[in-house]
């Protein structure tokens, strides 16, 4: 026999030889990873980091492709897979540019627009979300799912709300962190965004950004501290703004000082698409992935051009100099590749599916419970199906696709049932008509299109059908068009756009059982409110749409949303706009958080201006009373968890859930307080005459603030009042207990 | 708390649940499986089988992209992806069109050619070649690799006899076995091809092979019969010729009776791109996935074409109506979906690596043992690198790609070293000039270009360099271009193209110290052969030609490769031009294998027809001796082993290697027999001067021939002789044995 021996050594043999070899370094690798993680993967990067040449290290930190970033192919290290977005998994894009790659593969479930998750009070509902989002991004073999963003609901101008989780730090806190986990369950990283201060769309790239660092502590970074603290999310993504001069995505407050140091944040910090600037930055400050820079919208001129990515020629010139220590660039490949082990290196996830029934399901529920009855004159909804009955759809929205355009998060769909499919599906007896009543033009990121058709005789032909009907919902809002709710610009205007607050004013004359579906992301001005019966805040609810909307106006369901954020009366009643433009959207490009920490309802609260619909309101077709509401003590100590107890009945006549809400204020404090703040909630679903008791607990911790004189949290001791209701603005009882 | 609860059923409940149903369908569900598979994965696709709907079912059967088929995403059963080919993992192709998908992380090690593999007699390389691409194919995610092709050389003029093992059925077998089991290990299904008779390029969608069922069975199935049985190859591809007067791809006698009936093939058969055309055939006769029909070549016109397919929506409709039954249906869904358990739903599998120095190591091995030294008069090779020598490289060929174009197999390697660059690395201390000599033109699939440059300047130029240098090598042969060494077409001469023979001779009337590198995959013409010292075949040697052209004409490495076919002394004396061109290429689309069993080194042998190099001829830069040679009996039952033994010394003043080749013919046979066939094989390598004893099995029931008579092997008792050499043509002893 010949005697050629096989050099073939598999990547685990060389992870063991990298283990001999750790033998007589380990003294000196530093272990910089939480109690969450495995120790034998850190064992495995450290071996990993002997074996790497600088050249492949600085590969890892940055993009190879538009979506994707290198693997080291000699060492069987896979490549890294990312996709947008937080609402389902985007279509493939092309390899290097922004067109979409053409394959017929990747149809999946569009789920409801985050804010529509928000509204549902239901972190269980989040965590399906998550889960299924996850197996579909597994299915398309994703490694990172770019979502959830968290941003605060800051303005009803930001075109990119309907991504978020809404004005409360505790709300986005609590939704997101299930729904994380939920997505990191499948081998798939979620990656929370935009951090952090990314408020607005309008300037995003440009805008400098002031804000106190109370505020920034108790409004716009306790989402994010959740995802790390409490998901030990895997990724997290760098937003476009700067923060205090410095850009947010390589800042060294943010993601050096507080996201590594202070939270010990042990994943990777990815930049938004074309969010880095600079080298020495992006290195010092925690960036690890640089990903679409010179390439935001457009498509490359320059071959190679990875190769002069902020993070790779350069970087590695600086490496090489010793002008930045190589160390700086460990820790990154060390977090890169712990990504790699709890992904796609992971011998242990499951191979995720996708447009199964599950997920279909999930999304139904999502959309059915997040829908938000606003008003119900005369009990408008439900509505019976019966022979006899016309209704008229009346809008563009009944028919329009939510998931195509907007931005990053656009999708597309296996199947995408439109309000008006859902209703005729679902009212078989009644007679279903439809017209447009107004046109809007094509939807389009980044460009506004004219409408095509003549206005006046589509409102003419909608008057005309709502004079035929026995009811008119008028199904509107805003579209995912550029300066509607669309990443990349802000809105124009507080009222309905394309001339639909005339259109149903005209309606109103004609036809007075009149109920209106809004499909938005944001608080509208309504100035014809008090001429329609009904009122529905209906977001985007992805594939099941229509389902959904039938579910709720049939009685099929009772409407159980409540509002993630407030709509105030006028656009200057809101914090953000009181204080003009230097507050949003900035002078010069910069902009200073005026109203700091009294974002929402806190600011509506607080000066006592009345919200038209406030933050954390929403009607049942059912009614309930909250009674018997206790605290289990009276004095707590500052490691003391507080038990509230409230009985819950439904008083009614169907079956419905409820969403008791704890808000605490703080008598006395030392700083100036919101009057009350969200610190608790839970859902509780009700039959006809049925009565639960509800327990809501919460750390005493939670009520500390930020004190910006010691640069940390403090817990003022002495009273506070805890409230308890079915909204900000509907508290049914409150106590005051004693922090001593 | 809100009791709604998670529906949320992940696949192996999916798959329980399956089971459960399982029970009362198990009496009925058939088994067809081998017993090398694992049971577990059949109850698996029992309980799958009865969760798809027809529509999934179908859809698993065709293509849904040039190189993908669906998955089912509701089930989580993940995607099929192929790439082409036998020497690399080729580059990523569009979605839809044939065009590269210009990804920039396709990049892979450039194996040398099959025929190169098949010269190195050494089934432990190419066991170490298959491993070694088998992780490259599975670093890219690759479910199936397409190769090896294991088609039989039948005539010099083949295009894509580079791709192939030669002309004998034991060699090839023997060769392709190792090499599947090699990327199986992988959980990356090999595919053998093309099934079957595809033994020429040219008209290949359209000619009709007509061969007796004896040749068949002897010369053109047995290596398809042992990638089957002996290396339990889970995929094999289809060819596009007929084989009296039916498609292959789908062939009442190949694939259905002998493949899937007498061989209990339990894989998938996939038709080559565009090979399938006819839904009937393909639905019974045992195609399971059709492939790129109506897109060979041409980007599609028509959305959604892929449910036109044979076996889409014409098959559904069959399906639906009852014409085919739904049992034909399971049984190719069966085979897809156990293809799926042992690729891509196997939790075993590793996860590849590409372009590390062992895969480079394994290819530079093969492509050293695989240089056949043919002719090396006074010694020109090894060339000794010294101070003062010159040497003139002349030719094209030292420095032209031989992985761009020739068809599928085309590479995108990540380097691939020129024979130029290559002698150049080694030789530091002569002086190495180059000039090309001549030009072909660029290479391309299915066109030819005429050369760009000055052919009688080019010539000048090499003579004038050639006066100056102390020894000459020409680098020459063929190409990957059209009509040359590429699949479509075939050869259009037997002699060297674009001038070189001229040339050959122009430069030996000016040095007489000529050695001649043949880069080929088929036997040339050699009217200058008196005129050249040296010659040695070289193959398409992949990423590390030249450093492997170096490893040998230095003398690093003596050459022990072996032809794998034989060189007539001119066309007429190769079997099947012998007669005429109803036998090659046809006449009127329809061609007769008049030569029967009598293919290579058999027609020579057989016929007395002295070849100019036989198979199994190759010279080494040492010397050796065979003797000793014997059997362990005389007489042997029929289900005996013979074992041969035969000493090898090395006689000569280096280390070196040589193949032990044993052939064995029958006396006195009631039919024709070749007077000998090659049954066993042993490569060992020896230090100078020093001995070992090689013993070579062979299996009594392997000498039986097909009898057409009663269509099965026939085991003749009688005399048998058995001949041991290290060629076809050079024997070192022989003995008669007699089976009983």
């Amino acid at each position: 026999m010949h005697h050629f021996k096989m050099k073939i050594i598999n990547t685990q043999v060389m992870v063991l030889v990298g283990l001999v070899l750790l033998v007589s370094c380990n003294k000196k690798t530093k272990n910089p990873v939480s109690q969450s993680s495995n120790n034998l993967i850190e064992v495995k990067i450290d071996s990993l980091l002997l074996l790497l040449t600088m050249e492949e290290k600085v590969d890892l930190c940055h993009a190879q492709s538009k979506f994707s970033t290198k693997g080291v192919d000699r060492l069987g290290i896979p490549e890294l897979w990312m996709a947008d977005g937080p609402h389902g998994v985007r279509a493939e894009i092309s390899w290097d540019s922004w067109k979409y790659a053409g394959w017929t593969n990747d149809s999946i479930t569009a789920f409801p627009a985050l804010t529509c998750l928000a509204s549902t009070f239901n972190p269980k509902l989040a965590e399906a979300y998550g889960f299924s989002l996850g197996e579909e991004a597994r299915f398309r073999n994703k490694d990172v799912l770019l979502g959830p963003g968290v941003n605060i609901y800051r303005t009803p101008f930001n075109g990119r709300n309907f991504e978020y989780m809404g004005e409360d730090p505790f709300l986005a806190a609590t939704m997101a962190v299930p729904y994380i986990k939920g997505i990191q369950k499948n081998g798939v990283a979620a990656c929370v965004k935009h951090f952090a201060l990314n408020n607005q769309e309008h300037q995003r790239h440009f805008v400098n950004v002031n804000v106190s660092d109370r505020a920034l502590h108790e409004i716009y970074l306790p989402a994010f501290k959740a995802a790390v603290q409490d998901a030990n999310v895997w990724a997290l993504m760098g937003a476009y703004n700067k923060f205090r001069e410095q850009y947010t995505t390589h800042h060294e407050l943010l993601t050096k000082t507080i996201l590594k140091g202070d939270w010990e944040y042990d994943g990777v910090v990815i930049s938004d698409w074309g969010s880095t600037h600079n080298t020495d930055e992006a290195a010092i400050n925690g960036l690890d992935i640089e990903m679409g820079t010179g390439t935001d919208g457009l498509s490359s001129s320059t071959k190679n051009h990875y190769d002069h990515y902020f993070l790779a020629n350069p970087f590695l010139a600086k490496l090489k100099s010793g002008e930045i220590p190589e160390r700086v660039l460990d820790d990154k490949v060390r977090r890169i590749l712990r990504l790699r082990y709890r992904t796609n290196l992971s011998k242990n996830r499951p191979l995720g599916r996708a447009n199964n029934a599950e997920h279909h399901e999930v999304a139904r529920k999502v959309a059915t419970e997040g829908i938000v009855l606003l008003k119900n004159k005369d009990n408008l909804f439900p509505i019976k199906d019966q022979e006899g009955l016309t209704i008229a759809i009346i809008g563009e929205n009944a028919t329009r696709s939510m998931t195509a355009a907007g931005g990053s998060s656009e999708l597309k769909p296996k199947f995408e049932i439109s309000p008006l499919e859902g209703i005729r599906t679902r009212f078989k007896k009644a007679t279903v008509l439809h017209t447009m009543g107004y046109e809007s033009g094509p939807s389009q990121y980044s460009r506004v299109y004219p409408p095509t058709l003549d206005q006046d005789s589509l409102k003419t032909e909608a008057i005309q059908l709502a004079k035929k009907a026995d009811i008119v919902l008028f199904v509107g809002g805003l579209n995912k068009s550029h300066k509607q709710d669309c990443e990349g610009d802000d809105r124009q205007q507080f009222g309905l756009p394309f001339g639909q607050g005339d259109l149903i004013l005209a309606i109103s004359e004609v036809n007075q059982n009149l109920g209106l579906l809004l499909l938005t992301g944001n608080a509208i001005d309504m100035p014809w409110l008090n001429e329609v019966k009904g009122l529905m805040q209906t977001w985007y609810l992805g594939s099941m749409s229509g389902q959904a909307i039938a579910d709720v106006i049939s009685g099929d369901i009772s409407p159980s949303g409540k509002l993630p954020f407030s709509f105030p009366k006028k656009l200057e009643d809101n914090g953000a706009h009181s204080f003009g433009i230097a507050s949003y959207p900035g002078v010069d490009m910069t902009q200073h958080y005026k109203e700091d920490i009294l974002v929402g309802y806190r600011w509506h609260d607080t000066k006592n201006i009345e919200p038209l619909y406030a933050f954390g309101y929403g009607l049942s077709y059912t009614s309930f009373d909250l009674d018997n509401i206790q605290s289990d003590k009276k004095i707590y100590s500052q490691n003391d968890t507080v038990k509230i107890t409230c009985d819950v009945t439904n008083t009614g006549d169907l079956e419905g859930s409820e969403v008791v809400q704890v808000y605490v204020g703080k008598t006395n404090s030392k700083v100036e307080r919101a009057t009350k703040e969200l610190k608790g909630f839970s859902k509780v679903k009700l039959k006809k005459g049925e009565k639960k008791s509800v327990i809501i607990s919460l750390d005493i911790s939670k009520l500390a603030y930020y004190d910006e004189s010691k640069s940390d949290w403090n817990l003022e001791t002495g009273d506070y009042e805890i409230y308890v209701g079915n909204a900000s603005n509907n508290i049914s009882g409150y106590m005051v207990v004693t922090v001593q």
